[in-house]
C-alpha cells in the first residue's frame, strides 16, 4: 500500500503537495474517486478519496480517520552526524523504519562535522516513515552541542561508551516502557570530559557490544535493541 | 589502529598485496622497520615488520601471530538479494561489522533479482572486516536456490515471516551459543510455499518486531538481535 504525506490535512483544505501529487496522479496514475492513504506525520492515518486529480495540487476529500496505536515507551536518539553525508541519511532511514520518536545531532569535542543541513535527512525520514507505513515522523534536531542534552528529562539516560572496563549491555540497563535517551559519539567516541559530565547528570554507561562499530551502526543497533527490548514474552 | 589484509600468509611467502601495499606505502607512508598489522581474515591477527617499502608490493617479516577469541555461537544469514545492489552493499558492510559468520544469498519466489557477482560484495566485506578491527572475514556464498537452505544442520533455524497471526519475536526463540541460521525474504516476503517447506525441516518463524522493516533492514536487525543476546547479564 502506497502511503502519502501531507503534515496540514484538515477538512477545510485537503490536497497533496506538488511532489506527491505529481507521484499520485504521474506515476501510479491514479484517478477522481479513487481511494489513498495519507498520513499527516502525527499519528494519523486518513483514507482519501481522489476529488481532482490534478498532477500539480491533487484535491482530497478525507472520509476516514484513525490514530496509529499509542506505543509504550519513547526513543530519543542523540548522535554525532558521520563525516559522510550517505551514512547520516543511511541512518536517518534505518532508525526510522526501526522506530525512533526524536534525534538530536550533537557536536562533541572529537566531531568531524560540525555544520549541517537537516532539510535533506527530513526528506529521508518521510520517505522512510511512509515506506514502513508509520504515521509518525521523527523529530530531528539541528547540530547542538553536547551539553545541552544533559539536562534532558528522559527517564533513562544511557551514554554508549567504548570502554576496557567493559560496561553494562545496553540490553541489561534497559527497563521497559519508559521514555530513552541514548547519546551515540563520533568515531573518536566521547571525551573523557563528556563522558564525565554525562554521569555527573545521570547518565548510564552501556556498551553495544563486543564489536567496533561505527557510528551510523551504534545508532542503529541501540534503536532495534530498544525497541526489540518492549516485546513481552510469551 | 589501521589493519590490513593478506589472506595467504605463510613464513616463506609474506607480502601484501598491489591495494594493499598502495594504501600502506603511498596513502600511510609508512616505511621500512615499522610494525603493521595484518590480519589473515581467517581468525588470526599478524605483527609484521616492514622489509621492503614497495608500494606495489610490500614486503614483510612474521613477528607476532596471535588467535581472535573465540566466539560460543555462529551467525549464518540467508538473505534474499535486494533489486537495488547498494543496499545489498551496505546489509554486508553492516552485518559484518555486527558479527556475522556466513551468508548465503537466496532466490525466493518473489525475490526480484536472480543474478548476482559476489566479488564486490567480498571487497565490501574485507574493507568492514578491517574498519571493525575482526580477524574473521564471512564466508559469502553466492545466489542459490531457496531450498538449497533448507537441509542446512545449524543448532536453531529460522524463518522470518511478517505474518498477522504474530509469530514469537526472535529475541524469545534464541537459545544462548547456539549456531543459528535466519532467512530474510525478499519485499514481497517468502511464499506461503516456502514458509511452509521450511516449517517441515524445523525452522521456527519469527517476527522481527512490529515495524515493517526493509530487507536489509531486517538482517542488520537479525544480526544485532542474534549477537547481542549472547551477552551476559551481570
Amino acid at each position: 500500500m502506497q502511503l502519502f504525506y501531507q503534515p496540514d490535512l484538515s477538512e477545510s483544505h485537503c490536497w497533496l503537495t506538488e511532489d506527491e501529487s505529481r507521484h499520485c496522479i504521474k506515476v501510479l496514475r491514479k484517478r477522481e474517486g479513487e481511494v489513498i492513504a495519507v498520513t499527516d506525520g502525527n499519528g494519523f492515518f486518513y483514507d482519501c478519496m481522489i476529488t481532482k486529480a490534478n498532477a500539480l495540487k491533487c484535491e482530497l476529500e478525507i472520509q476516514a480517520k484513525r490514530a496509529e496505536p499509542k506505543k509504550s515507551f519513547r526513543i530519543h536518539l542523540a548522535i554525532a552526524p558521520t563525516k559522510n553525508p550517505d551514512r547520516l541519511e543511511w541512518l536517518i532511514e534505518k532508525v526510522t523504519e526501526l522506530g525512533v520518536d526524536e534525534i538530536t545531532l550533537i557536536d562533541c569535542d572529537h566531531s568531524e562535522r560540525s555544520f549541517l543541513k537537516t532539510e535533506r535527512l527530513l526528506k529521508v525520514a518521510i520517505s522512510a516513515m511512509k515506506q514502513s507505513q508509520k504515521a509518525t515522523l521523527p523529530v530531528i534536531n539541528g547540530l547542538s552541542n553536547f551539553s545541552s542534552i544533559l539536562d534532558n528529562t528522559a527517564d533513562q539516560k544511557f551514554i554508549a561508551y567504548v570502554d576496557h572496563s567493559n560496561p553494562q549491555h545496553l540490553l541489561h540497563e534497559v527497563i521497559k516502557e519508559k521514555s530513552y535517551l541514548i547519546c551515540i559519539g563520533p568515531e573518536g567516541d566521547f571525551s573523557k570530559e563528556e563522558l564525565e559530565s554525562a554521569m555527573n547528570k545521570g547518565f548510564v554507561k552501556v556498551s553495544l557490544g563486543d564489536s567496533r562499530l561505527r557510528t551510523e551502526t551504534a545508532g542503529m543497533a541501540a534503536c532495534c535493541l530498544l525497541n526489540a527490548m518492549q516485546v513481552s514474552s510469551r
